[in-house]
Order: C-alpha cells, then structure tokens, then sequence
C-alpha cells in the first residue's frame, strides 16, 4: 500500500473502556501521534508550526473500524500522504497488530492549515511533504 | 434536521490541547456520550447491555470539522438514528455551539451489536429505536 | 466542611476503564475542571491567564480514592481554596455521589504561578481568592 | 534509588494542553501504565487479574511535579513496589526525561487488592512481589 512511516505503540490499559477494548475514540489519539512523527521525520515539528502561528487542522476523519485492539497488544500505524486539493491534504492511515500483521482500521484523515487569522493556506514548509506527482 | 435527542456540555480546559483548542480526538468522546445518553433516554443502558454480553461497537465513523470549539464554549450534541442496513444503524451527530447555535461538527457514526462470539446480530432491544419507516 | 465551590457532573462511558469503573487518572480531569470552574467563578479565567504568560501549575496532588464512581453515576466535586504558603496556594476538594452524597475522593491539590520565565511569584490576580485570614 | 522496572515513553501532542505542556492529569496515566508493566514482567496480567474477579485500585496516589514534560520529550517511568501493610502496597515512581536525567515527577502511589464483594485481602499472586524484607 505504499505507506511512508510506520509508529509502533503498545495498548495501556487506561486506553480501554468497559468493553473491555480500546475505546473507539482512542484511535484517534493513535494517529494523530503518527501523523505528528510523519511529520517530524520530514522535518515539520507540530508543536513548533503552532507556536509560529500556523494551525494544522483537522477537517474531516473517516475511520473503518476492522476489530478491536485489547489490553497488551501492540500495533503499529502505517502512514501516507496524499494531495487532496491546493489546500488539503489526506492522510491515508492503517493500523495493524503485531506480531500477526491483522488490519484493524482503515482512516482517511483531511488537514488544512490555517493563517494567523484563521483562513486556509498554502504553507510553503508543508509542500516538502509532497512532490510534482502529488505522491510524498 | 429532525434531531430526537439534546446533550448539552461545556468545554474544560484539559479537553485542548497545544492549539488552545478542543483536540480532534475529544470529539469522538463527546458523540459517544450523546448516543449512550440518547441510548438511555430510550430505556437502553449501555453499561448493562456491556455486561449481558452484548457490545454495541462502532464500525464506521465520519466526522466533519466545521469549527473549532475552545475554552469556556458551551454547546450541545443533537442526535438521531437511522437504519443502515439489517444489522447496523447511523447516528447522525451534530455538535452545535451555545448559544450562538454556530455548526461545530457534523458526524455520522454507523454502529453494530456483536454476540458473544463476536458475530454482528440483530438485538432485539435496539428494535425500539426504528419504526417501520426506520426512523426513531 | 466550608466548600466555597460545587461543580456537578456526570459519569461518561468512555471515562471508565476495563474494570468498569471511572479510571483514577480520570478524577485529576474531574477536579481540575472544578477548580477552573471556581476561578471562574471569582473571575479568574485560566485560558486568559494563560494566554497572558501566566502560568497556573500544579506542584503536589494527594489523593485519597474512598470508592469508585461507575457508568451512570452523578457526583459533584465541592471545593474551597487555603493559602499554604506566599506563593502557594491548596485546593480542598471532595467528590460526593448524588443523590446518596457518599464520600467518593478526598483531595488536596498545591499550585502555584509561575512567570514567563518559569519563575513563582505572586501573581496580583489571585489575591482576591484569599481574604487577611488567609481564607477566601 | 534501587527502581526495579523502567517504562520508556515519548510524549504525544495530545496529552499537552493549552499551556503547551503534558496536562497535570495525564502523569497518572503514564504512573498506571508503567506499574502495569512492571506487573507484567513479574508475570502479573492486569487486564487477566481483572476477568479473574480481583480489582488492584488505588487508595492513595501522591505526586509531586518538579518540572514539565513537554512536546517531544523522551523521558522513563522508575517505578519499585513496597509493603506498606498487610493489604497495601506501594508503587514509588518518579520520572525522568531523556537524555539529560532530569527529575520531572515523584509519585507514591497505594494499592490493595478487593475480592469479588469489594473487600480488601491478601491476593497470593500479589506476595511475588515482595521478599520476606517486604522488597520486590
């Protein structure tokens, strides 16, 4: 599938709800961390675009729940980017368990990133993560 | 929009993060509070239905993000359920800002009930939740 | 016991963890939500303060876990602030069950403000929580 | 210190808040999980404790914030466990960041072990614990 970066995480257990399994607004939290590392790893600190006053935004989030994660699993989050429009950009993000490589959600998550004043833009350090293709 | 159920809430602080806004992640704990509040409203306790056996799991979610919700804002979650299919059925989730009514978030979360082999089925309680028009 | 200050909630599903109960991580959420709440309420914003280089941190948390709270529980968290030292300030506070007021958590939690550079001071703000006798 | 375990974490930008730092609350579930850890190695299951009808809790958690983690920190969770009476235990846990060592938190935290009726008592798996000096 192509993915780029790849995080590894182990489930805490004060990840999972009554059920028993993680609860399904945890995975979220899982891939934003991703997404943040993709980032680093391409030479975009989240925390400090923020702080210059550029907000990477969430616009939409699609999310194909598979199976549920349980306590003392450990997964990875396999990460891609794609070139939505100017001004968005995708994520396409899978999750698999280890060691049995099982696939356990699919997302497709749209960012923008917004001015001092709130308006999406194009911001030129975030084109690094694309090439002329539109492909990272 | 026909909505059949109101949860209102009020931001706290340890809900933003680095942004000085709600994190992405949260809203998904805000939805699934409205729908066991809605769930509830209708005799269907989620807790108890967990320990029957019975767990209601999310297989899909879609999420919008309109706008963002920060420190102080006080707004509700408006939900209502739709039949999907046979076996599964939307909630359709709209978080709106107090009390200038401002659209937050609109969201689609598709749900399913799993025996206690794991294997979706038609639980008869959640019936009560369509008419024959499945519509609540 | 001289709470100054009563913030009502209500238990939510995701917030209980694999042994059905309210994770204990979770009550820090619940009682730092009350103290923002307080403050508030003696127009003390946090976000603002924040926002204005202040800093309002916390140096020492004692918690003393009495029972659990579960899915469906209401409480609320009664709180009132003491000055411990110049710079130090203590929040009191207490969960109670509702409607039974069982005696849930018992808490005593320090902060302190810190300056731009990382530094306790005095900030002038606070004074008004505490009158000569060093009550509120 | 004589720490029997260590837990390595990286901070993730959805655990800090609007002051750009981890939220207070957040430290007790990065305390939860290394002690779940440490269980483990000692070959204690948490989450197969909790089916077989034993809840560990904690009565009493202590913590002192000397410092703040923030985005990006690498840092460790030491942790060692003490007899503190017949029916509870302690965790004594502080963390450091990395690579510089630095004492960002110390932390007691007091467990016991409740039967089915919610009753303290002496759990036999537990007392691998410690040796007859009351040291793991």
């Amino acid at each position: 599938m192509n993915f780029t970066h790849e995080t590894e995480f182990k489930v805490r257990d004060y990840e999972c709800d009554l059920q028993a399994v993680v609860n399904n607004g945890v995975y979220q939290n899982y891939l934003e961390h991703a997404r943040h590392e993709l980032l680093l790893a391409q030479g975009i600190d989240f925390s400090a675009v923020t702080r210059a006053g550029i907000n990477l935004v969430v616009v939409r989030a699609e999310l194909d729940y598979r199976d549920s994660l349980t306590s003392g699993d450990r997964f990875v989050v396999r990460s891609r980017v794609e070139r939505n429009s100017r001004l968005r950009f995708d994520f396409v993000q899978h999750i698999y368990r280890l060691p049995d490589e099982r696939l356990m959600l699919e997302a497709r998550i749209t960012g923008t990133a917004l001015n001092q004043r709130g308006r999406p833009f194009v911001a030129e350090g975030l084109e690094r993560l694309f090439d002329d293709t539109g492909q990272p």
